[in-house]
């Protein structure tokens, strides 16, 4: 069916929209303490970016009744790409609107789609240009956040979504698997860094987070800093660590209204179309921190939900693929340090709490 | 009775040493990995010292048939402080010996004394002077550890204990209390910085960590980073984080028997008589992280046996004061991120895990 | 005439072969001070590549008479765009070639040519992996280099060189220019940052610098300070510093037979098709150091030869339009911090050392 | 004489009151750029503070007719060390003033003195207490400051000055001399750093400047980015640069008056009695600079008059001994990288611009 389609051209990530009960409470977090850019506020939203950011905005912050997501959209190379957006969807049977003047403001002419997995999917090429801030270091913030990296989504059939995101010309950089061939999580990019979007397997669709980079480590040890200064420390959901897959430095926090967002920086040059993709054990401790560190349940429970085009909630389809939690942290699941020593290469002093520490 | 005597003019904490059951595995960790200069190795021994030292070592590892410290080494400002610690330690009915030779290379004459809360302190002034390494960029390493910083003790009566370390020239810099007066841990210095030692409340005497100096915080992650490469991130323990106490960088790791050692990095000065003092509630849950991460209980349990002058083990005395782990994690303990909330600032997705996380 | 031929689908730059005199002193300064990684020696050959590279290598040193620079090379999507780039040049009536082969080990089927502007450009698809060291950071050393950022040509005419290489598929992201009209010197790109290659006006053509990246400031400074513990700090040309163009931060070094090596790191994402192109006027005292710093002369004057197909140097064409270094330094240059106040808005104790401290 | 007198017992360098004639200019500098906290500010006076200290300032400045330093002051450890300062410098016939109330805000007690070598020095102990802002994170910004570090003096005779400090407490750290015995600056403390001031050879006395501390390297990188944002980056004298002499990371700008600022971090401990003294060969080209980076003239040129006690300048006293400019850049001096081979160890490339780069 879908083999004389050609799908559009994605360039990159671009923007997430997401509802948020609490206007002022949601600026308070991304513009004070984040430090993100307001190109404009409206009663009921506001446009923020990055440092380095030159479109119009990479997150929309709009008041609604309940926290969910309501576009995760991606530019696309030329305005011709949104015609092939829309048969590319029609052929999958996908409700799929257009609107020439854009969905938000500082957009244009944009398709949004319920993709195949139910998320709401928005592609669009024109665009207003802003000021990129790049160079004007004197309102950079210990923390800066200069880009906006990646999505990573929850979806219940990881192969499925990994097969339709490669017809949307999508690479897998990284994938989590078991020696079975069950696929917990994978990477997949059309910018050449690991990742535009991830698809990570749970009960979806949902949005797991969005990410924004910054520059080195130490501005993502700011934000720490800065949330404990604010005695909102329990914003920080888990890290600061590094990955494992990515071998990015990361840091997830959540929003007022329980949004994750992860700071990230350091991945790794793609673009190379046999670029080499790693694959991780499941099993291995070191996959989702390099360090070992545990992963905090919440991290593998929570997501956002997502809206259709006419903001009603997706309902959610359950996982029925063995989960990644489980497999490593409930009752029969296990990690390991070093592969050769199994599970008991766990130290003997760490044992007891590992496992404790991992548990619902 | 103390009060005619003059207390020994110490300058700094200036070496441990540590016994440990197989030399080749303690070194593969202390020098291979955590990049440790070896001064001088005999068979039995090994002497190390960090990159801006110029006096013989900071940490002796001697092979021995049980882990254990058999000295906390202080140097003091001339010869003569010798005389006054002998005086200092016979005044309060302490075994006391002298080596005008040293207990081990490299240092000249040295007293070593079991002292009132059972620990094997040890004073020198003379010490052979070796290379500073300070500006010999081409053998630093990714996680380069600069200075010796300071010891932590475990002992069960933090009052008493910080009543002879004031007694013996040292001044609280900092501590953790709660509001019925109970006194958990509290931080000493010689040095301007936040301590030289610190005693944390808990069975003892025993050895908490020693910890060793960086000059940035990306000098921790690479040595975790190096680790996780090494497949030996089962090392690390705790962190890295950033203390509330103290206000530094902080990561914990355990060496192959199970002794503890903090990298650290960046607290501030303390020298003027009238530094503030800066009091911490045990509930705090950023006195111990600045982020509000969880503490791993074995942080809090575990401990290096000490050793007598004639090298036995001494014996554990219980803590009978509240303990911060039970305060803070068991059963009826607590903590917040803001104190006027109280318990209830953990944020409702947060609440499950934590205190789980936190169980034994 | 150009307009039916599709240029070659260039992924990036790839690598540089250069000539150098003492093969023994190169490997000393590529591997044992700046830690590229060895992937392949012979006799007269070494192969090296960065930490995060997967492909067989990003330089080449080959043992020859006389420094210079025998190739550029640029991977290309496909093999049939080994076809496309011979068309491409064949059109321009260039001096190509092909070898199945490959011309240096690792490679196989390449394309050579002498190209418009007299550079030795190759083009090659296939190539042998090797391991990506991303995760191996128990080998990576405080200055690593973790990837080839982009090469730096000098040619005698800018906007031909532009020119040529947007027909080529490139795109300009910066320039410098003066009021005039003339170009100085542009930053064109085919992966998305700021350049895969720039060309620089001058005699040409010669090589200016090939740029290696790093992961942070502090790993730069790092490369300094270990050139100073060789006392071989002789070989730091220019910087420190932080660029105005590209918003990087940059070390300019020359290598045993002269040839400069940059080490830089982050500047920002270019992908979009719209991405805004800056322009820098000539007399911007921040264009080239955003700190002000000038620009040593050597900087301007020098460069390495290139060789033709059959390894003879490539006669030098003198630049006839205005040259950045006397327009900036020279007697009748001048810069400015502030646009609106012109010349005069170096601070008066610093004017006399300003310029001559740029004098010849 | 002054063999039975008892210095006092200077804790370390605490404040300097300086002199500007533009206090608006000063205070943008200083606290929009620099970002040094505001403890008060009076019609002619604004008191600065780092964010780690906790006295009531660091910095005074003082609105005056002509730029100048009126006091370089210490903190003592007691009250009753400012008798022994009066009875120290009334022994060296140097004119004493005492002030019960302290001469500026926040401090009580003070003894001023014109001391030997004619510097306008202040002792007290007395100070206010104010929020130490080391855990404000909230508040810090890129390239914060965390503490006063040291002060920098320019006297003719360096070995007078040294023997005057020495007599006061201060120990030598560092020092550079020649072959023929001639000193011409030395590094000396109190607190256990390299310095709390240094003595510079040059006409004197003149402050040469003030220093503050940061944590990490990248924040003084973000106050050279923030000067280039502000299109003040003509405030850069010299650096960034690694410091031989203490191994600091370093940069040097120059306020509104031309009062020059160091920013400076990671020097090493000095406190033991028997720290050994780092001496430097003057024609060591790393001396002043790890990286070889030649020395802007005006740095050695320019220092910052000094007022006595009635506020008059102190009239200037000439250099005789040898001029380490004279002896480095001057006609007949040179540098060399590596002492063995002398002179010419500078690369031929950089040979011509090297000696003019350092041309007056």
């Amino acid at each position: 069916m879908s083999e004389n389609i050609t799908a559009p051209d994605i360039l990159r990530c671009a923007y997430m929209e997401i509802v948020v009960t609490d206007l002022a409470a949601s600026r308070k977090f991304y513009v004070d303490t984040l430090g993100l850019v307001v190109t404009k506020e409206t009663e009921d939203r506001i446009y923020l970016r990055t440092f380095e950011e030159f479109i119009h905005h990479n997150l929309v912050l709009t008041k609604g009744p309940e926290a969910a997501v309501a576009a995760f959209s991606f530019r696309v190379r030329s305005p011709e790409d949104l015609d092939r957006a829309e048969e590319f969807y029609r052929a999958r049977g996908c409700e799929v609107r257009r609107n020439r003047d854009g969905y938000v403001d500082g957009i244009g002419d944009s398709v949004r789609v319920q993709d195949p997995l139910g998320f709401p999917y928005e592609f669009f090429h024109e665009v207003e240009h802003v000021e990129r801030l790049a160079w004007a270091y004197d309102i950079h913030i210990p923390g800066a956040l200069v880009r906006l990296d990646h999505f990573n989504q929850i979806t219940p059939d990881v192969p499925t979504a990994v097969g339709y995101m490669t017809d949307l010309g999508f690479r897998t950089t990284e994938d989590i698997r078991d020696s079975e061939g069950t696929v917990y999580a994978a990477w997949m990019r059309r910018k050449p860094t690991v990742h535009d979007t991830a698809m990570t397997g749970g009960d979806g669709p949902r949005m797991h987070h969005i990410a924004f980079a910054t520059h080195e480590k130490h501005n993502i040890i700011a934000i720490c800093d800065k949330l404990g200064a604010l005695r909102e420390s329990d914003r920080i959901e888990r890290g600061p660590g590094r990955h494992g897959v990515s071998n990015a430095y990361y840091l997830y926090l959540r929003d007022p209204d329980g949004h994750r967002v992860e700071i990230y920086t350091q991945d790794y040059y793609t673009g190379d179309p046999d670029n080499p993709v790693v694959s991780w054990d499941v099993h291995d401790n070191q996959r989702r921190d390099w360090w070992g560190t545990p992963v905090v349940p919440s991290w593998y429970r929570d997501g956002s939900r997502v809206l259709d085009l006419d903001g009603n909630l997706v309902p959610l389809v359950e996982r029925t693929d063995a989960s990644e939690l489980e497999e490593t942290i409930g009752a029969d699941g296990f990690s390991y340090t070093r592969a050769e020593e199994g599970e008991e290469s766990m130290p003997e002093w760490k044992q007891g709490e590992y496992k404790l520490g991992h548990s619902l």
